[in-house]
């Protein structure tokens, strides 16, 4: 039986499609330390359980489609920390930031209109982007200037009447690289000269290091009406699995038309919404201690990059992603390497071959990502072993 | 700024779209019953929130993107109640059975193909659909004939090589109509016929009365190829807000498109799926109590309703819906009526016009759906009131 051309041209998760060549080494007795995955070992508050025992009652009920009043409210408390006024109707909580992405994307273009990308971009765009048959326009990041926001002006000529909105996320998954302000105001300006919305990925917002200040998209007022902003506790409060995120804008006539689709689909999880009002309640000093934990361990990564001869990368300065530029052809085939030839002691590490984050054919395919979600000792280990599999395997290669 | 057709086109839930009306009646100081939508009162078994204490560990992680291994492997077990083999690898967990449906409809239709859809249909249907610019064909069941499934054969010549799959629910919301296995096997034997994929939604499986059997479509084995399964906790174990449903299929390649789609979200909700472990060990009797109530219920509102002259509808024998035909012309106004001006004793009844469960323009235009959630003491206020307000509008209209 045949299946649609939307999942056809759907590509398997990047970030996951090698986790088979993972189980594998598994099997056979090695022990694999995950930099593939952007799944923090940070313990989860336990706030989260006891405002679930709080807050349940007998029955565990649809929430509101738009997600339970009292988690909008304290949302929108939140974001005056970062200045920003956005009222509790202002958020749409979602099924994570995926559903946020889908939702935005979903009300602001149709099949085979466009959508810009500044690549790379984190992996699932695509496929999201996919799922509605909508299309991305890559703009391309280069690995040797850090992964900023390129001149955008090279692109004015490619964008046309299909193109619907520009998508990004700041601090930038896969790079860590971290836009300031200006960059996000040239992202703005570029929008608004071609009429496109921003779709404003900022789950990483208060992970960025070395004195750097957490701030929104929302600052820039006079933008409102262009801006649909994607959020999400699961890497700030290391709660994955929560599924707790939201799409926040000023323009009611988006959130009509996302209301739409979050009606259909109900409600968000409605315990794990109670157990997000305790994470919201905690003192904003938490989020210091995790970003200080991140940064240390940024630091054991870059350092240890740093002893390799012929990489191309910047310090990164936010999220918990290192990309890097390899002086080898195919970054997949070194991945698979490193889980089927290399060990040390019996341990080898994984990583992300980062072609999978890109749009353009080709592109990527010398770059990993690392995510650096291990306590600072295991990830010593599992950066010492990158290194020397990375020298071993660009020797080979030589 | 504009926005995608795929919005404008999706209508707002007909379930939900009357509740302002409900909202200004209550500020007016009215209570107001509501039978309108599928939120069951009945307590959600315990062994939810114990599951969850046992099997937390320190960090709510994503969980494999189709699902906790030991959850498949529950659901895998439970579905040998009904003489149905599938193993944990053909079950993916999903977010609700809402994103089972997307999944499906994702999998198998392209923008501007078809589904065949049995109206009166979950409404929802209609915009998960509209989210993936997928049409619906309908074939219309008849009131009077109890809501059952119709000459199919009337239907061969509207089928076209862009129609792809049938989708109905058994038992059906919002009718309770119950297709016995005959039934279910015309609609399979259609779909060959015409190269379908049947996407079958169980959430109601085990609340069939009057001694019915529940069985699964997946006894039917010749036919396993095209059949995609949907199936949600939400109803069963009145865990709404859980968000824990599944899609199952035999047919490798559709579990491979759709892993797709499941791998660009991530995860469903980890925490939820831990509870969802403590209702699958539950003795199977705890369904038959449910069902027992449900039964009970139906029989106060059918009871209630068959006091009142002229109108058109059959037991139903499932699931916990009524669906009824009016002798008004158009039941959105009566809804609205009885939640502005009709109360008996500052109480009033809230129920959902059935037009939005059709999608045959101006079809349903004369039908209410009733969900019998509420305890019987009151659900015998809540259908008294409704008489009485039927009977008073009838009188108005005519």
């Amino acid at each position: 039986m045949e299946y649609s051309n939307r999942v056809k041209k759907m590509q398997s998760s990047p970030i996951r499609r090698l986790i088979p060549f993972a189980e594998q080494a598994k099997e056979e007795g090695k022990e694999v330390l995950h930099l593939n995955i952007g799944q923090p070992d940070i313990e989860t508050p336990k706030e989260f359980f006891k405002a679930i025992e709080k807050h349940a009652g007998k029955v565990i009920p649809y929430s509101h489609s738009a997600g339970i009043k009292e988690l909008r409210q304290a949302f929108s408390k939140y974001y005056e920390r970062w200045h920003c006024t956005i009222t509790p109707d202002e958020i749409i909580i979602t099924n994570g930031g995926s559903e946020a992405i889908i939702f935005a994307m979903g009300t602001v273009a149709d099949p085979e209109d466009e959508v810009v990308v500044i690549e790379p971009f984190y992996a699932n765009y695509r496929s999201f982007a996919g799922m509605l048959n909508v299309n991305l326009l890559p703009i391309s990041a280069d690995p040797e200037a850090g992964y900023m926001v390129p001149d955008l002006s090279n692109y004015d000529s490619k964008i046309t009447n299909k193109t619907k909105a520009i998508i990004f996320s700041n601090p930038c998954n896969p790079t860590g690289a971290v836009y300031p302000k200006e960059d996000v105001l040239r992202i703005l300006e570029f929008a608004k000269k071609h009429d496109l919305y921003v779709i404003a990925d900022e789950v990483y917002r208060e992970f960025v290091f070395d004195g750097l200040k957490p701030f929104s998209i929302m600052e820039f007022t006079e933008y409102h009406d262009r801006i649909i902003l994607v959020d999400s506790v699961s890497k700030r409060y290391s709660a994955c699995g929560a599924r707790v995120g939201l799409l926040a804008s000023k323009n009611k006539t988006v959130l009509e038309q996302v209301m739409k689709m979050a009606q259909a689909r109900l409600s968000p999880p409605t315990v794990a919404q109670m157990g997000t009002l305790g994470f919201l309640e905690m003192a904003p000093e938490y989020l210091e201690e995790v970003r200080d934990e991140y940064q240390r361990r940024r630091d054991i990564v870059y350092t240890e990059l740093s002893k390799v001869d012929g990489l191309y990368f910047k310090e990164p300065k936010g999220a918990f992603y290192l990309a890097v530029k390899l002086p080898i052809d195919n970054s997949e085939k070194f991945v698979k390497w490193m889980l089927t030839e290399f060990d040390i002691n019996g341990v080898t590490t994984m990583v992300a071959p980062l072609d999978g984050f890109y749009a353009t054919p080709g592109k990527g395919e010398q770059e990993i990502r690392i995510a650096y979600v291990l306590e600072e000792k295991r990830l010593i280990q599992a950066c010492e072993i990158l290194r020397k599999g990375l020298e071993k395997y660009m020797k080979l290669a030589a």
